[in-house]
């Protein structure tokens, strides 16, 4: 029931080497990815949903949950497995009473405090970042590895983390606890996606023999 | 139940006279707007969900509903008694399965063809339009009066108008069976807002006595 967070892609098509969000998508799933959340921001909701159908198809072949980022009704629309939302989206609270007791709500946070009350909101994950600097969101503040522990120690859900995540520092994250990685470029912009993926995803195991 | 659509506000929060959205809504309640439908676009989702919660105890306060523009989570999350869809919306058969029987559910259309569609996936209501120039929407095409007779023939729910609404045609509709008139610059970018809003709904009824 509870999903593998390991490999957590976040989408970005500005970012993308292939050609389509699909070809990206389905090549990260195969590569390993465990869980595929879709981001897009600014385009309109008929454009979303189009897109959003078309990931819920690719997710489902791989058994794999579809998370939607922010949007709630592109989610509760195509039946994706849950919502993930951040700090400019609609409270976590509020979000979880209009998604209700079964799809899974994620949210972003960056500190300790932060965490607790997205626990106490009815968080099922947190993503927490930025970790490294990155160019897919380059006004993101950064976590320290300290404040990562300190949330470790304060909740109980699955962590993901996520902003600058790479094959130098993927190996770091499991030793302190950390439920999975979530990567954008590491992947989708990689020539190789589903090497990419498979490679990030056997680091973060420990199991550099794999690679 | 059924609400009275007869003076139907659509907000623009670039087209206002007053300082504040709340003020322009307030104002038009004031002057007997039935009810309000809160458009917005390209704003982060909680700075949606604030302003719909903000509009919401307005509306609230005067006893008319407030429809969400497209958004159908910011509609649920404020509690909203509805929402309003174009046709670059999430479809209306989907969105009518998001928001459940209870919530209002309204349809941009544009043709007999399209009400007849709207109607099927289960519309309480359409608007029509746009039905003369606008600067509000100048890309919008436009419906003929006799296109306009034929959506009001081939289908049975209420019809609001919208789309260069103003004094100088607002008496056109009721004598054709249509429920409402769909306002956007005709009311809050006027100087006086409750005064356009109680004169507007007066020229609807046939009652130029009253202005």
């Amino acid at each position: 029931m509870k999903p593998d967070y390991s490999l957590y892609l976040v989408t970005d098509r500005m970012r993308m080497s292939t050609r389509t969000l699909g070809e990206a998508v389905e090549q990260a799933a195969a590569g390993g990815c465990t869980v595929v959340q879709l981001r897009e921001k600014e385009i309109p909701s008929l454009d979303f949903y189009v897109l959003a159908s078309e990931m819920k198809k690719i997710t489902d072949r791989y058994g794999i949950p579809l998370i939607i980022n922010d949007r709630i009704d592109i989610a509760m629309a195509v039946g994706a497995a849950g919502v993930h939302i951040g700090q400019k989206d609609i409270p976590a609270d509020i979000a979880r009473k209009v998604i209700g007791k079964e799809m899974l709500l994620g949210v972003s946070v960056a500190s300790a405090a932060e965490a607790v009350n997205a626990v106490k909101a009815g968080a099922d994950y947190l993503g927490v970042g930025a970790m490294f600097p990155t160019e897919t969101k380059p006004d993101a503040g950064f976590v320290s590895m300290e404040e990562l522990g300190r949330i470790r120690r304060e909740v109980a859900i699955p962590i993901v983390v996520i902003g600058g995540i790479s094959r130098e520092n993927a190996m770091l994250f499991k030793p302190m606890g950390i439920d999975g990685l979530a990567v954008v470029s590491a992947v989708i912009a990689e020539s190789d996606i589903k090497k990419s993926a498979s490679t990030l995803r056997s680091l973060f195991w420990g199991k550099e023999d794999l690679i």
